[in-house]
């Protein structure tokens, strides 16, 4: 067969490749830079296709496909939702991505995201707390220490300054493995005991538990005054994380409110409770922080846009990097119309 | 970096996989076999998860994401439709899709759908004209001579026994690459100059020519009693081909209502007005042809459930024959719960 032609390949990164993309390029460094680049987008918030995800439900969970578009370049995400995998050895969350030319269609990049997607989730967290967190915030807690809890303290450290993280798992062989896992980062790591432990001294508490369920991991007498709270762990319908008191007393930050209110913490509540969309706030359009005593909540369950900011960010790395391989991907026959020529004369060449 | 685990494979068929497969099959085999793995799949639509396709239209075209899932697998397939690319020397469309396992999330194939949406829309067409055009049928005319034609002539001589095409097309440059490609195919290839010359003697007559513009292929005064129509090209919003009268004496079959009639031809009716959903007819519940006289109209736009059947037949062929590489697309930590640990590692070793 003749080889196809540059217009039928599509730029991948692998597993593998985005791992070494990740390195060459330092961890802190990329969740930093995945921040400033997410930011970005959300200052151009309103230019966006926006739509809520578009879910297939089944019984032990659910795969989605997030797209959204900026008029130039449209991407999409493939992420699945199934909290019994990890008892069969497998992610919880897996997923991957595409972008393509608006103008022609074409596709310019595929990505694994599972790792990626765990680094835009840190980087978003970390984006709305650098407008959201009490000035000078040293100490995160960190409740619930899975998969997403090293990327969240790394994210916060280099985008906020956390110096210190106080772990706390229901299942304490996670918050070994989460201490682990961040020696030698520069971090302080607490190991505790309880939440409350957890949240001694804290100015920001995350929270990022994966139980399928309403579950009240924070009460609302272990929050104080002019904390700032990131939940990212309540982001299907069913499961959320906080009493609903909490939510009361805080003020709410959403990305998009359609999708928030399905899928977030405020799921619990009306559905015409007052939230604060994010971008708003980083457009300068709205008041973050008004005060130390505030408490704000950033209720977040990742939206399309923030996929999208952090597909177009790996692809201008990896084009420079050289972290990718070609998939030959897009059938291009020499004349467009003449798709049957192409694959007849491939088979008279066999 | 220790080799991924076998469950971060996921097993990818490019173009040039795709065309050996379709090789070592046979075309018209594969194009019979489509048919029946298509059909098979109507008897049990009811069970299917149907929704409309998601698309992200913008001036020059629009990108589409078309899932669906019988319980068991998860499919989806992405597709643009851009009729200006021909002019840039690229495909007015071009696909991908995806199978997943429902139970896990966990992707099981990737594969090109360029020349393989080809298929299964000739094959589709085929399918449907086995219960719906005149018995012992062996003359088509094929109005429109662009990508999809070669297919549909080669589809309706495998499943309905087709022996004579008709061609005509306003380029004639595109009728003389068809015939050139179906040269050697069997079938007796006859050059026409004009629609109406094409029409003489058809049974059945295909239109599928690519304008993005309400056109009138075919006016009433051409169409006969007994004829059945496959009208494939009229397929988005604002493209049709048919003359409205033409539709007011046909009795007209879809695929997927809510679909066709924003898509096809009935995008000219009123919202209520009659048609026959085509898995009623395969499933026995509702009659196709009553008689010798009537015209039937298949109005295809093609439904995620047909690319699913594809999908799904191609995963099982390429699997046997050994037609697909191994793409590392699925982030697989020794524990679920550390992917942060499997991430650093990789860079350690690096």
């Amino acid at each position: 067969m003749t080889p196809p032609s540059h217009l039928a390949y599509v730029p991948f990164i692998s597993v593998e490749n985005m791992m070494r993309l990740i390195h060459s390029i330092g961890i802190e460094t990329m969740l930093r830079e995945l921040a400033d680049a997410i930011e970005h987008d959300f200052t151009r918030w309103p230019l966006f296709d926006k739509t809520p995800r578009v879910g297939s439900h089944s019984e032990v969970g659910v795969i989605e496909l997030m797209p959204t578009s900026d008029g130039d370049l449209y991407g999409f995400k493939y992420v699945n939702g199934h909290p019994s995998n990890t008892k069969q050895g497998l992610q919880t969350v897996t997923a991957f991505g595409l972008l393509a030319q608006v103008s022609s269609g074409y596709p310019v990049l595929l990505s694994e995201m599972t790792v990626l997607t765990a680094l835009r989730t840190a980087a978003t967290s970390a984006m709305a707390a650098r407008h959201l967190a009490p000035k000078g915030a040293k100490v995160m807690a960190v409740i619930g220490n899975g998969a997403q809890s090293e990327f969240q303290a790394l994210a916060f450290k280099a985008v906020v300054g956390i110096e210190e993280v106080r772990l706390y798992d229901i299942d304490a062989a996670a918050t070994a493995k989460c201490a682990r896992n961040l020696a030698g980062s520069g971090l302080k790591v607490t190991r505790c005991q309880s939440s409350q432990e957890a949240m001694e001294g804290a100015q920001i508490v995350t929270t990022c538990t994966a139980d399928k369920q309403y579950a009240t991991i924070l009460t609302d007498n272990m929050i104080g005054d002019g904390i700032h709270i990131n939940a990212i762990g309540g982001d299907c319908p069913g499961k959320t994380e906080l009493h609903r008191d909490i939510l009361l007393r805080s003020d709410i930050f959403v990305e998009y409110p359609p999708q928030t209110r399905i899928e977030g913490e405020i799921q619990q509540m009306p559905e015409d409770y007052p939230v604060t969309e994010l971008w708003q706030v980083i457009n300068g359009e709205v008041q973050g922080r008004k005060s130390a005593s505030q408490i704000t909540l950033f209720d977040g369950v990742g939206f399309a846009i923030e996929d999208f900011s952090a597909l177009k960010y790996v692809y201008q790395r990896a084009l420079k990097t050289g972290h990718f391989q070609q998939l030959d991907m897009i059938a291009d026959p020499d004349d467009p119309r003449d798709l049957f020529g192409m694959l007849h004369r491939a088979g008279d060449a066999a």
